[in-house]
């Protein structure tokens, strides 16, 4: 029942957001009786369906922590690499992550809740590698997925010069970088670069790095989840 | 297969950590052919079973990401209300976390995994209300598990009361407090108390706080996960 272009949401949070975003394409809702009270004005009665949980759990990946809701949507459309500079022009401090191999979607729904609630100007991921918006990804974003731009990009090394020539610093996460996220300036612009947890970023991508920082950690703890670690750089660039 | 008292550990990580670790009493470990050369010198071979993918994925709960390798543990004893005292006595500055009502087994795995990062002296649980030690916890702390106290209280509010005596300060989270964590003092004793995501601290613990504080988030995101939440705290506190 998912066509291209679509998801189908779930959970409270991630379904309530969905309903509360003008941007947002809702063509039908999906909700277990004991549930239908909660989504009063929120969204007009002839697109809910009730429905049963056998039913509700079969639209859904195995085991989904549904909380008695759905909504078959859109995805959203992503901003282009234009729009993201046009944004950061207006601003003169501004933080953004890019994601360089992530794969995992609670992983990225986790990192776009953190983006969110550390005020990152948007989330940069390589449209090649990065999984599509879905409802595991929207899920751990907590409803947070309708709040971050997502800019999705043919080539990071390409975008990361871009963003250079926008006044952006670009500074990469590797754990054996000499200074850690501490040193980071806390004015200006920033761009963020994470890899997977497995093999860091990429050669090509370190190497468009103006710096690389490292997260202070105990040195008999190899690293922390890249979700973990996003949202520990993102509070300190944050923080005043 | 799986005994009272023993865990059925798997993944990469954690199963070397387990091996690594001579405080773990480990009966066998599971292996798939081509992950055998991974265990060469860390395990006597007598003890290795290799096994085939399916008969592997049987000892496992669905899905888990086992990376080719399991083993059949006993579960590690915690430490006593006492004994953490007593590692805290031997301290002038030192934090501990304590969880209230946090009951999954990924999300206290992942804060195991930001204890140990960030040199908390200590994990705090109620026995009731905690997940025992299980293999989903033990992979989301990839291996940290074995590094950090666990302690587990009967009364929350008692063994708070007890860490005042010992010079702690007792700090709650909660996203209503008036401070953030960035007025928290840097020296001393500090135990940082974290709820549930949904329903946050029980009264009588957040009434038996010397104070409460937040985390510095953008006011249009409700919350954050608490294993992301944790993970910042503990980074505040260990900020030189």
């Amino acid at each position: 029942m998912q066509n291209k272009g679509e998801v189908i949401i779930y959970g409270r949070h991630a379904v309530k957001a969905a309903l509360a975003n003008p941007r947002r394409n809702i063509m039908r809702v999906f909700c277990l009786k004991e549930n239908l009270a909660e989504l009063a004005g929120k969204v007009s009665e002839k697109k809910v369906s009730v429905v049963g949980r056998q039913e509700l759990e079969k639209m859904l990946p195995r085991d989904a922590v549904h909380q008695g809701m759905a909504a078959a949507a859109e995805m959203l459309p992503g901003i282009s690499t234009e729009e993201l500079c046009a944004k950061a022009c207006e601003k003169e401090n501004c933080h953004l992550l890019v994601l360089d191999q992530v794969t995992d979607p609670q992983n990225i729904g986790a990192i776009i809740r953190s983006c969110a609630a550390f005020d990152a100007l948007a989330l940069v991921v390589q449209d090649k590698n990065s999984p599509q918006e879905s409802g595991a990804m929207l899920k751990a974003a907590a409803g947070t997925y309708e709040l971050l731009p997502v800019c999705r990009v043919t080539n990071l090394a390409r975008t990361m010069e871009k963003l250079k020539k926008e006044g952006f610093w670009v500074v990469g996460m590797d754990g054996y970088a000499k200074g850690d996220i501490s040193t980071l300036p806390k004015d200006g612009k920033l761009a963020v670069i994470m890899g997977s947890e497995g093999a860091g970023m990429r050669r090509l991508v370190e190497e468009s790095c103006d710096l690389t920082v490292r997260l202070p950690i105990n040195p008999g703890v190899e690293s922390l989840n890249v979700s973990t670690a996003a949202a520990v750089v993102l509070y300190e660039l944050n923080r005043k």
